[in-house]
């Protein structure tokens, strides 16, 4: 059984540049729910003026549905990120750092170490406020700005964030950089390391791997994915780059594999077609475009 | 080692609407070369009315450069297709059949057997000419009309060809509709049968997942891939279809997975970008956009 996490009311309009009412946002995860999805990033609780796409958190909790078997993660990025969170109905907490200081000093005006160091205290502080916490290490196959990052380095990352009470660990290609080799390579160096570790993998398709990067974390034991409906998505710092693996893409590929994904593909073509027409663009997705074979 | 052999100058443009000089071609020809690309599917010897894009067979093939080393394919689907390619300097034939009836019918107005009795002999009549002879056997993987397609059709067909003197055999997945887990079930059933075959894939994107499916047969164990450059190429009886799988993304996940392909990444996607011109249109290409990691 493959589990999926949607994405696209996050990372996926993050950054568009038209901006979804509430009730579009609602509907979006109304729709996908309808389709089998059962695990959202929903919304971000990051300061609205460098994000106004994500501004109406609050009220996006507030109006999502609220089903038996559905949970709803908001990202959280530092403490007032935190208290945002906490009057909230979010299940779970997503904390997410770089592992490189360049693109977290860009992205979060912090060095790695700053942030674990901050975030470890708000991933304590939302176990101790009864919600889940997963930590999503960014750039954990490669960084724009320095290359190669070290596995190490996430590895620390990672100890810091389980010792802080995170159940859940997602290694994320932020900007599109991991290829096949290294996901089986990272995935088997942080099974061997941390053994039943509950692992997940989130994946771009800036240069085409999305569904070839997902494969190999798949062969490589990883049963856990982020996606995004339609392939949207994308990354400030990559303009030209396209976005999050493609949702219904992915469901495709595993369910053709003999893989179940719990998820309705018809449905999940008729949100993409839908969304595109909320963005009045084509998206990135394929599915939606040929169809079922 | 992986081997490309470059289908852009024949599936990639056969269905375009803008016909290309032949010029153009020769020119594309010569850029490909000049990035490393040393096998070519680069003319079809089809009906000019059916197929406008290759009339201009045989001037693209006196004009090319002949160079040591580079090999250049031309596609023959009759006896009349195999007397114009004798005519011309063309290293290889590449004799093809699609693997199931309905398809056939459309493409070439025959069924599979009534295609395989002609073109076996047609086989014959070019290794008796001295070309080396590939058989490709199109809907390997699936048909859009029938569904699925026995995998003992397709063995039953290679065998002919091989008797025929074919010393190599290229899977053809015409309408995009293979996955990873079938691409290594299929391979690993040829390689049974046929033991040290050379044996070929050819992938269209058409759902996503001809990246995935090109890792898929590497791991099985094939090292031979067609590709097109920028990811051009489609197929007429699915109008809403992408092309083959893009010949730069595909180096791109190769070279990074540490494998050598002899090509010149940056070449090709200046080769990609010169294309995208010449088409007048943007082309489907992941590298051409985001640029090298």
């Amino acid at each position: 059984m493959i589990q999926i996490c949607e994405v696209g009311p996050r990372d996926g309009i993050q950054n568009e540049k038209k901006i979804l009412t509430t009730e579009q946002k609602v509907e979006l995860i109304s729709k996908l729910i309808d389709a089998g999805i059962k695990k959202f990033e929903a919304v971000s609780f990051v300061n609205p003026k460098v994000v106004p796409q994500m501004a109406d958190a609050e009220e996006v909790m507030k109006l999502v549905p609220k089903v038996n078997g559905v949970t709803y993660a908001g990202l959280v990025l530092s403490r007032s990120g935190l208290e945002r969170a906490l009057e909230t109905s979010v299940d779970a907490l997503h904390v997410v750092t770089a592992t490189s200081d360049e693109f977290n000093l860009k992205n979060s005006r912090r060095t790695v170490n700053q942030a674990v160091e901050e975030l470890t205290k708000v991933a304590e502080e939302g176990v101790a406020a009864g919600k889940k916490v997963a930590a999503v290490l960014a750039t954990a196959f490669g960084c724009p700005f320095e290359g190669n990052v070290p596995v190490e380095r996430v590895i620390k990352a990672a100890e810091a964030f389980l010792q802080a009470g995170a159940t859940e660990l997602t290694l994320a290609d932020t900007t599109g950089m991991a290829n096949p080799a290294q996901v089986a390579d990272v995935v088997k160096t942080f099974k061997n390391h941390f053994g039943d570790l509950d692992l997940g993998l989130h994946f771009h398709n800036t240069r085409g791997l999305g569904l070839a990067n997902a494969l190999a974390g798949y062969q490589a034991g990883v049963t856990r994915f982020d996606s995004s409906i339609a392939g949207l998505g994308g990354c400030p710092f990559a303009p030209k780059a396209v976005g999050n693996v493609c949702t219904e893409d992915m469901v495709h590929m595993f369910e053709q594999m003999g893989l179940e994904t719990g998820t309705d593909l018809d449905k999940l073509i008729e949100t993409a077609l839908w969304m595109e027409e909320q963005m009045g663009r084509t998206l990135d997705g394929m599915m939606m475009k040929a169809g079922e074979a």
